[in-house]
């Protein structure tokens, strides 16, 4: 089973350890799903990130997702592909490569039907709450309406912290992602 | 075969026509080998491209190659990718995907041993002439040097304007790749 409750995306910058530290303690910490999301990295770099990725998750029952860049997943043999907006289309995906896991970035409920009927495996839905740099907050009604309207599984996203789990939860939702909640 | 003497690499902003007409005209000058570098587009756009062009040179025995974007190239199911610096592994690529056909931007003959050693099938070397933000110029010496250090096929490019292709051309270069030389 590759989606599992917790799924931390990673931003290095972010990171207090350095990078194979920070991994090792979220999966200390039970963490097994991963997305690899360093927009910045030009395509070696974040292939050798990735390559590092899976040797750190080698040995888990842990998955690890790529944002954007399917052609890293694919080399380095990750579970899948995180599509951001602006990403490929998830039905050319599909097609081509079955076996790929795709997840998507959706902000509105219309999104997330869209991303469903495309083939999507998992959304996030975000930002759940307040949280720098990502726009007005959809709140939990709209994290529990999308939940309703779609049947695959849905990352609550966003501003989450620990003492938010339960109410997220409540919800319905599938699982939490985050990138500062797991940052320990 | 897929490698051909003259080798178009777009640049939708230096067109002087619509993305759509400015290809057909090269098709029409009797260019059969295309790369498409469109660096600021998002994965969406390049992949929109990418299928346009795959329309555009149906019927003909052209080849299209795709910058950076392995994932473009595989998804619509285009001859090859051309990786710039810093772009994928040749070896990784070349081992899961051994169909694809691999070229490499090489500026240094080390370079350029290197590229042939991990597996590339062209490479471009550049820049022969002065052009434009892309620094000192190789020139003609170094050029025919490249050619006689690999055995894998060699694209001049940079600067290169049809006065200069019989000189570019006696060094034994394989073919003539350009931007600027095929807008017309």
């Amino acid at each position: 089973m590759f989606l599992k409750k917790y799924y931390a995306i990673t931003d290095r910058k972010q990171f207090i350890y350095g990078f194979e530290t920070q991994i090792k303690r979220m999966l200390d910490a039970g963490i097994r799903m991963f997305q690899l999301r360093e927009k910045d990295l030009p395509a070696d770099e974040l292939f050798s990130l990735a390559e590092k990725m899976e040797k750190l998750l080698h040995g888990y029952d842990a998955s690890l997702f790529i944002n954007d860049r399917l052609d890293v997943a694919l080399i380095v043999g990750a579970t899948g592909v995180h599509l951001p907006s602006k990403s490929l289309p998830i039905e050319n995906i599909k097609h081509k490569f079955p076996q790929i896991i795709v997840g998507k970035s959706c902000h509105t409920i219309e999104e997330a039907v869209q991303a469903e009927k495309e083939g999507a495996d998992y959304i996030t839905f975000s930002p759940v709450f307040s949280t720098p740099g990502k726009g007005k907050p959809v709140g939990l009604e709209a994290l529990k309406a999308v939940v309703k309207a779609v049947k695959i599984p849905v990352y609550a996203l966003g501003g989450i912290t620990e003492d938010r789990i339960p109410d997220v939860l409540a919800t319905g939702a599938y699982g939490i992602a985050g990138i500062r909640l797991f940052i320990k």
